[in-house]
């Protein structure tokens, strides 16, 4: 009798959508280091081949992995060509982690952009899987955006698992339709769909951005770097936030827990820290001194507050939990992983 | 200083989506007879021009009234034609009542003509309203069936207004969806939507059809008829029901609903009677005698009964009641209406 090989056997075809953007790129380097995955209980997949989706083209790095190709273009355009030398989704695609996507702001200002970059994509990558008839694995990031608070329903003090969302933005009513059709097309057998509501995300590397939600970095990252930043909300606000590392974590997970596992097809909220912009700055505080919190520009933004608001900032992630998945224990440590992960990015010195 | 007056000032065209089947036929019929609608708190408008989108043609009486106009043929094609001479949405159009659908068992058997003609024909819809830019008022026929039960999810034993559905149909995903599109469109200010959510309906005029719900109107109709019908389902399984007449009166509240008393932009619950086929038989032999009763044959089947137990039977509508929309008190008093309405449907003697 022979002992299980602990080689992996058989191969994977892995595609991201949105694989030259933040997330896209952090989850492509996670997936090539480990280089395998154990598919729904099934024994581990060697990772040969992982193809990024995107209209940017991926960094250096990743090209520069013979397992990695790229095909740069629009997906409306990429999935409505269907190009067979091409494909988006080749035949042989066992697991689609679909981030592309316009973000709320855009589809605000574009009600017609939104439908089409978000909902009209979506659609048509639901029906290019299906076409496939090989049933493969589809993790969609959908977004707690889709809970939206207004005077006529307010969102409950704490969000559970089955808390009805209500979205308030073009932008979560098209994550949350998609994560209607994501249901259906799984529940018809013609995919394996994981919808993941994916937190917000801080501190990210690089720029800030035009979201309302990029103080929640920039605050950080902006100081770190000798540089000045505004905190436009109140110091007790409360907010939800995951680190881009437990975002990834949660993303693959999607990707490699069993149908039954993941239990219902309705969206998973993933795990988050409740925290304040005050607790952030004392954390800042003990990791890089009192220099660092000085450049926190503290001017309250009532257009900002307003939006910020309105996101639950409380989650009761019980089914994430179920499967292993949990939030950080402290913003310090989410600070600390970010000084480790982008050294290059700090001017001050860390304690 | 004057008096104001009681004469209704204003005019009003409604189309009737659907307005050659069942519930639409008793729409139109409903708001011919009253004549006039209060919309929105304003002064009464009269009803002067009534259009009925169908595949099928009204019937005669509809199309001897002066004020009825019918437009003939598949809705995705004459929304697709746009056809300037014949719009499915004319410009003068002040509310639109969708209740054009493909079935619940169609859309199971038929994915893409559920996708088709339950979502594709309501964006389709959305979009020609959008395109008047006079913001009309929408009332989309939804549907209880957005709830239901799985082992993964199960509904809760009493359905409130903010429980999360968890469609297990591709008709009640289709409904979801649209509720949201209907959602975003009036908070974007296209159009005033009014999402509401049809019971089952009994006791239905008519013949049987294949729906699994049909033995509800069958187990009454046919034995009032002198004809056997079968109950398919144990006697005392729960089962939330409406009658047409109280189904027409939500629809029409929806519609003369201000924005503010509507509330939420999420589905609205119609008001149920909670009962039993158990229930509905001795309220039968109260109205009819055993002779009706002898004519049920109670044999189950369980295809139909693990479908029926799937669907909610108790539902909390505290808001259909803030607008004054409330359940019949008994099923008796159902029968009743039912015989009043159909005589010549009736050979049992009434009691």
């Amino acid at each position: 009798m022979s002992l299980p090989s602990a080689e992996p056997f058989g191969q994977c075809h892995i595609v991201i959508t949105g694989g030259a953007g933040f997330l896209g790129v952090r989850l492509a380097r996670s997936l090539l280091a480990q280089g395998q995955l154990s598919l729904a209980g099934a024994a581990p997949a060697r990772i040969t081949r992982l193809t990024l989706v995107d209209r940017a083209a991926p960094p250096a790095d990743l090209m520069a992995d013979s397992r990695v190709a790229a095909l740069t273009g629009d997906l409306n355009v990429l999935l409505e060509q269907n190009n067979p030398l091409a494909p988006v989704i080749p035949a042989d695609a066992a697991i689609v982690f679909h981030l592309a996507a316009a973000v709320s702001g855009e589809c605000e200002a574009d009600f017609d952009l939104g439908m089409r970059s978000n909902f009209g994509a979506t659609l048509a990558l639901l029906e290019t899987c299906r076409a496939l008839k090989t049933k493969p694995v589809l993790v969609f990031a959908s977004s707690l955006a889709v809970f939206g608070d207004s005077p006529e329903q307010p969102v409950p003090p704490v969000v559970e698992d089955n808390t009805l969302p209500t979205p308030q933005s073009s932008y979560g009513i098209q994550k949350f339709i998609c994560e209607q059709l994501v249901a259906d097309y799984s529940r018809k057998g013609f995919i394996q769909g994981r919808n993941v509501r994916l937190m917000t995300v801080s501190v990210r590397p690089g720029l800030p951005n035009g979201a309302a939600s990029s103080f929640l970095s920039g605050m950080i990252r902006e100081p770190l770097a000798g540089v000045q930043a505004v905190c436009p909300v109140a110091a007790d606000t409360a907010v939800a936030l995951s680190s881009p590392a437990r975002t990834v974590q949660g993303l693959i997970r999607a990707a490699e827990a069993s149908t039954q596992a993941w239990g219902p097809r309705t969206g998973l909220n993933l795990p988050a820290l409740t925290t304040t912009p005050g607790e952030m700055a004392a954390a800042l505080a003990r990791v890089a001194g009192p220099a660092a919190t000085a450049l926190i520009d503290w001017t309250p933004d009532p257009a900002i507050g307003n939006i910020v608001k309105t996101w639950p900032a409380r989650v009761n992630t019980a089914r994430a939990r179920g499967l292993g998945l949990l939030p950080e224990e402290s913003f310090e440590e989410i600070i600390r992983e970010y000084i480790r992960e982008n050294p290059y990015a700090v001017k001050l010195s860390i304690r």
